[in-house]
């Protein structure tokens, strides 16, 4: 195993202190239970938004903390789902009195402790709404989900729901807001390789120099089929196509279109399958009047890529333009 | 070879292709030859900013042309100097009237096509100014350079540069401030592993599982040693004690610290690199006031890192903290 890194153990804990130097501008980090905070919380009056998940998939969620986005983020160990308690300390520490977004990605772990931490807050006065994300067509259910996972449109409804948050917009409305963001948008990655859990100390699967694994999870996750390695152009293709016909998206929709990073992936790798995705979005008749292209949900070092079609309203246009300060999503302020 | 590609021969267009569908609004991607400049150019009576180099080191350059820092970018061949005609119609098209600067990097193509180019550039009465940046304390001379390589300050520089020039600093004054970004900026790198140039469809070199490579260049020419794979903070300390050594960088400096991923290296390690980075700056007295930690100086999909020290003054952070609008680096406005 060939990594970066001082121990298995100390991975996320080091990384932790890596972005406290880095980032004591913005965020705070606490230690156990270990969640992140943006500086400024808790903001009186303002709802928060607070999301979570295993470690490995950096910069989300920790990188997303900050004014606009997200109020707390918590991690679990690598690939693995944070726990109650640190939800739960979370919600109180960002707690400004207009009640939490629970912002949560479909996987069984991850559902389960939310809707714990969901429950202990609410018994400490909070209130609490959660919005499940599941926006992976590739399977139905899979390793470690019942249902579809949540991927890629998770960082899309952060973006937008810390927008309308930021603009003090209430809890209810910010949570329907994100369940329509995710009843919008639709995902599907693919991997050329596979990622090294630190712990596992092995690479989580295998993939001969010719293959690729098409319809793969941010966990490695086997996916609809694995098949020999295709063009960028095909792979942009066996993406989209499965995502077009699910909405369905039809002609003449708004979208938001990203191209994600698996990790391992160049950014010059990135922008031909965009190109490739801008053209099969535009033959579609979608007008694409937004982007992003780059490594913001990823697997650890894994090369690969995921797609994501968000359909977008004017109020998603308003709060995605809105001003954002995180360690890894800036514009506007 | 496995990559989100169509073609070796395509790589370098398709992905201007996907550039220009993704940021239509910031930049202009020009043809035959290529060069990418930012949207609204030329500005009159603006300083012009030009930089360029191989490709394959993305988000550098083509990810840094907008308002704030660089107004012009040649991509050449992946690891392959641009042209003279590329940097003299690039030249052309983004004079205001106001002179250029080329910021270089020192590698011995790049170095002589931009002098080719500064001289047709003046034969048709536009004032050039270089600045050949070469922070790279691993080696003295090697594969590709006479001299120093110039790596990652090249960020630093075009960002600082660019924020003068925005402010209307005249021509002589923003080569000023760049040659002295360059001599009070230190780099040194390593990889974990090889990158894959498409052309050449195998890794440039093979480091066994247990080895790493010390001082290497952005296009995997050998650095100062092969050596054992060791820790993220002994990686740390080998890479900071000839930096710190060499300015020399004394207690009481502020600086700015800068990880860069050099592709293929997941966030979560760059923080862990950060950490151990921050301390040993922090206990040689120095003041880490700026910091940069992602993969903004890359080397296709090579996992590795490489360490930035610049030592600022007053006038570096200001322009530092300038706004800045690019399709990679991006604040303030």
């Amino acid at each position: 195993m060939k990594k970066l890194i001082n121990a298995p153990d100390a991975v996320v804990e080091e990384a932790l202190d890596g972005m406290t130097a880095a980032h004591g501008d913005l965020i705070r980090v606490h230690r156990y239970p270990n969640f992140i905070t943006r500086a400024d919380a808790p903001i009186r009056g303002k709802t928060a938004l607070l999301s979570g998940g295993g470690s490995g998939h950096e910069p989300m969620h920790g990188g997303f903390v900050g004014r606009g986005m997200l109020d707390a983020a918590c991690p679990g160990a690598v690939f693995t789902s944070p726990t109650p308690d640190q939800m739960l300390e979370a919600s109180k520490a960002v707690n400004g009195g207009a009640g939490i977004l629970h912002i949560v990605k479909n996987y069984t772990g991850d559902v389960m402790n939310f809707e714990m931490a969901a429950d202990l807050a609410r018994a400490e006065g909070i209130d609490v709404e959660s919005v499940v994300i599941d926006d992976d067509v590739a399977v139905k259910d899979s390793t470690w989900t019942a249902g579809r996972r949540g991927v890629a449109t998770t960082v899309l409804a952060e973006k937008i729901c810390g927008g309308a948050a930021e603009a003090r917009m209430p809890l209810a409305p910010v949570a329907d807001l994100c369940r329509r963001v995710n009843a919008n948008g639709r995902s599907m990655g693919m991997a050329l390789s596979a990622c090294t859990v630190p712990h596992a100390g092995k690479p989580s699967f295998v993939l001969q120099e010719d293959e690729m694994e098409i319809g793969i999870g941010i966990h490695g996750e086997p996916g609809r089929h694995r098949v020999k390695l295709e063009s960028a152009d095909r792979v942009a293709e066996m993406l989209l196509e499965p995502i077009l016909e699910d909405l369905p998206f039809k002609s003449g929709d708004n979208v938001l279109l990203f191209v994600n990073g698996m990790g391992g992936t160049p950014q010059i790798e990135l922008y031909i399958v965009y190109r490739k995705a801008y053209e099969i979005a535009a033959k579609h008749g979608l007008k694409v009047v937004r982007n992003l292209v780059g490594s913001y949900v990823t697997s650890l070092e894994m090369a690969g890529c995921s797609i994501t079609l968000l359909k977008l309203d004017d109020e998603m246009v308003k709060f995605w333009d809105a001003p954002v300060v995180t360690p890894s999503l800036r514009w506007g302020a």
